[in-house]
């Protein structure tokens, strides 16, 4: 072994411990992602976000002091994981939620809630539009006569004539199903349940069950939602639409970067696009399919179908298909569409020969969630004008109505989903979701996801809006987002700069502020671009679609105060949960639907708002609370 | 050769014997690894583990005690094979659960040879039916407009509609394309070769290569013949017919057992299938695909289409589809003819959506390599009677013209191939393929494969033929098959039984003899008996094809002498070689050459001469030299 390489040990925070070797001159970030070790760092590794905190424990590095650790905690050992390199054997400790991402699996419950109630809707959309049912997936339960010596057919040939005999179609059959049929029709007394897909050219037999299964059996199918955050998932039964059960997780790339930008760029590494791939199918979509099947009683290879949603580098990453020329211009998709996609080619554990069907993107920065997003929130539909926001890692606006649609994305940065905010984090249990201050005594009175017992642990999307929206109505920050009270509530660190304590340890700072700033401030920059690009008022939007899983919910009220959304009646606005899983739910019960997304997605103009000179001046007149022009939201 | 060289003979459990030269101060566990015995060794040979265990049966080996074996297992004979060296010729035992037979792998030299004669037969028939060039699979050159910010379509998009405005047709892309597809576009600027895959409903780009491919790149397609104990492939350029490379290797099942009973019966155990698949795949035909695309330089990615022949049993292992049927009465198998197999899920290393086209099996016991053989030997266009013979470790026959075909299968055991003979062994290097014997002082001349300076080894099937078939003429045994005459070349073992010398330590003796008979006693009679259901006598038959890997040919005079061949006319004998390989070079170039396959395969009748009351008197008839109606062969 050469001299130069160092053994290092990450004690994981829980009792895991793991070992690796260091060559000379590797970050121990790098060191830690090789060896898998899950040490979260949105800015990947740049050194701005301060979330790769590890702690000495033994040994020697070398790197500069930086200045997201106190001198306190510095002393204590702490040190960010980008910024130093091992100069001796190393003992590390790892914290077990080293940043505010953790990629906890949760089973949703699917009897009530937000996202029940969404789905409710789809589910009244789907029938009224008469498309439940529409598959393409049907089992049919066929009878055989058993072989003889004097008629000793083979059993495919035997199966596809009685298939032939009974619906008068010729059918092929997969050879997953064909590796289970000898066996399945001799204990079955060669009466046999088929899953088949009637592709217009030609019937296949997906796969065969014992006759017990019934003639009723169960076809599931899988809808999934890929945000560069967030994956999220329902199993739904494909003859009623019904939901069987749900989940989410963070997404497994998170270690390879909180943005696009830093995924891509990982994919161009050696190896790196099956590194994302397998990041996010193996440590996230499989894991919550072996839960989510696990709670509905269904066996993964009993999904027939799936659909997937997700922005266009997500969905580049997902297929493992090169996504560098999304970043550079002219910002060209590898694919807007891709259609004969398979289980099996995929990594998933699905029905092997499971059609996967993706919702189509219509640029670099609107994706499938988008398109998907756009159909289940049915503006599509309407005469009048409505706008649609899906506040995510990035933002995407869509305006129009049923004769006219036009979208554009911008880049809202990781605020809303807890990055780059010093207290951020997902919307998960622990996070503030909702704060209101007492503008007098500047007390606020927080609402924690996971209930009032629970130690406040962060700030989610909603919360960041509320209480961002709270101090500026309270006087305790001004227009610039800058601290201009003093009081019990208010912090300083060690270079004099202002915070508002919000509970033990969880303080909101000047550069966070900033950072949402900058992050509303592109989001309404963006709508009134697009709008006057397309010669209209904020005045002509009747509805607005407020989509996304920043937290529970929006205070419309507090979001428009601070200069985020436009000053249009309360009553217009509609919170409408993750329309990008809506859709894929839709796309995977119905061909129909998955038809109309793409036929969607080819009426959706795409406005690149990077290259639209006016732009520019907009969003740094939005960089506000509430704008430079105060009169918008007086 | 050095004359401190000893012949070594390892005895496989199960059955199987194989034959190998150890030069001098070779331990016996190199000997092993480079004849291809496959002993277990985990320690690699440096005497730690104790896990190559082998019964020494006859020799003397030098070596010290090892410490794993007991004194009761050391008295036995138990000695590990990476401590001792062979100071005389040895017989050794070795365990089933230690090792196995692993053949060679071996490219063929196609520039001459009979291999090569057998396909440029079939070639001149591919022309003459006007098949040639008929893979399906083309390739395109297109040249896209490079993408702009005012023209960002995506790749895909891109290239779809090029290939629409240029072809008229609509295409897809395999996943496969799409993940090579932004790159090849920008290094290519946006003038690339497309291979595509015409399909009647439609159009599939399968692979996108840099212009510089060019318009006429290789569209190489892979032909394989999976034999019980030898698999054989060609390279093929789908679009010339042309030749690229070939090989064989023994098939990695072997270890299973030698013949297809064993094989169906280790797929019924737990993982049984999964483990017969890769041992076939993974042990042989892998890696002989890397030897062949090595040798014609081109990348296994870059075979778009491959045909396998193989018997019924072969094709269900090499599919991983459950066999056990086969052998149970009433004999059904899970599939005749299976269509839509690709490559990737079948665990090839093809381009992975390269189609597998399988020939059709029409019974349990007359298979794909049947189906394939009778196309390729072409009596099927016949207006006269031929009888076509495939020797193996089964033999299969077909007698028709192009009205009627008529097939059956005898159990004809693994003497033809060198198993169940004591001395016997395949047709490799060494083997004793030819023999004469001088009916007065009954001294033989032998002709060994690999030159006339090379050790005889053993007997392979044609040089069995010659051998029983001289040692009857000589009058040195009897019609029964036993030794009536003594000499210096009549040696007896230790119980007085005789046996004839061929070579230092090479014997032939009673029950190798008896073997012999009952196999060819098996094919007479099933020649005989399929003859009289159907109501030819043998004057009907007007050609006999021979196929199979039996040695260099079969001396036809001798196998009639012995009544292995009906007695008619020499020259209406032809040595035709690998049918079922040259079958499947017919499918792989061409779909008109597989849609003919498939239909001489529904239009032939299989006949259980198990189940026919009269197979098993002509069964005994013919278990004498030449018959116990001497009339037939007079």
């Amino acid at each position: 072994m050469s001299t130069n390489t160092c053994k290092i040990l990450f004690n994981i925070e829980g009792g895991v411990a793991v070992s690796a070797l260091a060559p000379e001159g590797e970050t121990l970030l790098e060191t830690a992602r090789k060896t898998g070790v899950d040490i979260d760092a949105p800015c990947s590794g740049n050194g701005t976000c301060g979330k790769c905190r590890v702690k000495l424990l033994e040994g020697t590095v070398t790197g500069e002091i930086p200045h997201q650790i106190t001198p306190e905690d510095y002393a204590a050992g702490w040190r960010l994981a980008c910024g130093i390199k091992a100069a001796s054997d190393l003992r590390l400790e790892v914290p077990l939620a080293a940043g505010a991402f953790k990629n906890r699996i949760k089973v949703t419950d699917l009897s009530e809630g937000r996202e029940r109630a969404a789905f409710d809707t789809l589910s009244k959309d789907l029938d009224e539009l008469g498309y439940r049912g529409d598959s393409g997936l049907d089992t049919v339960v066929l009878t055989l006569r058993p072989p003889a010596l004097d008629d000793a057919a083979a059993d495919r040939e035997r199966l596809l004539a009685k298939y032939a005999e009974e619906s008068g179609r010729e059918a092929g059959i997969s050879i997953f199903a064909l590796r289970k049929l000898p066996r399945i029709l001799r204990e079955s007394d060669f009466s046999i349940v088929c899953v088949i897909r009637k592709d217009p050219e030609r019937h296949l037999i997906l796969d065969v069950l014992p006759a017990t299964a019934g003639a009723q059996a169960v076809l599931s199918g899988l809808a999934v939602d890929i945000g560069t955050t967030t994956v999220a998932m329902v199993l739904t039964d494909l003859r009623t639409g019904k939901l069987l059960a749900g989940g989410s997780g963070g997404n497994g790339q998170i270690r390879f970067g909180a943005d696009v930008i830093s995924r891509i760029i990982a994919g161009t590494k050696p190896g790196g696009l099956e590194r994302l791939r397998k990041a996010v199918i193996e440590e996230t979509i499989l894991p919550l399919i072996t839960e989510i099947c696990g709670k509905a009683g269904i066996e993964p290879r009993g999904i027939y179908r799936a659909a997937v949603a997700a922005n266009t580098t997500m969905i580049h990453l997902f297929t493992e298909v090169y996504a560098d020329y999304l970043r550079l211009e002219p910002y060209v998709p590898a694919f807007f569409h891709g259609d004969g996609f398979r289980s099996a080619d995929l990594g998933l554990n699905l029905n092997p020969d499971a059609e996967v069907i993706l919702a189509p993107s219509i640029g670099s920065y609107v994706g499938g969630d988008i398109t998907a997003g756009v159909f289940s929130s049915g503006i599509y539909k309407k005469d009048s004008f409505s706008l649609f926001i899906d506040l995510g890692t990035n933002g995407e606006l869509v305006f129009g109505n049923s004769e006219l649609l036009m979208s554009c994305a911008c880049s809202a940065g990781p605020a809303f989903e807890g990055g780059d905010i010093s207290c951020g984090m997902r919307a998960t249990d622990g996070a503030i979701e909702a704060c209101s201050i007492d503008a007098e005594t500047m007390e606020p009175a927080l609402t924690i996801i996971g209930g009032a017992d629970q130690k406040a642990a962060g700030l989610c999307g909603s919360g960041l809006i509320d209480t961002i929206g709270e101090l500026f109505r309270c006087g305790i920050i001004n227009a610039k987002g800058k601290f201009i009270r003093e009081g019990k509530r208010i912090g300083h660190d060690e270079y004099g700069a202002a915070n508002y304590i919000l509970a033990q340890d969880i303080t909101l700072n000047e550069t966070d502020i900033d950072s949402f700033i900058r992050a509303k401030g592109a989001i309404f920059s963006a709508i009134k671009t697009m709008l006057a690009i397309m010669d209209f008022s904020l005045d002509a939007i009747e509805e607005v679609f407020v989509a996304g899983g920043i937290g529970s919910g929006i205070n419309v009220e507090k979001a428009i105060r601070i200069g985020m959304f436009p000053k249009i009646p309360l009553e217009k606005y509609r919170y409408i949960g993750n329309t990008s899983l809506a859709g894929a739910y839709a796309m995977v019960n119905s061909r129909g639907a998955a038809s109309k997304v793409i036929e969607i997605s080819r009426g959706m103009t795409y406005l690149e708002l990077s290259s639209h000179p006016g732009y520019m001046d907009e969003f740094v007149a939005a960089c506000f609370l509430p704008h430079t022009n105060g009169a918008l939201f007086a």
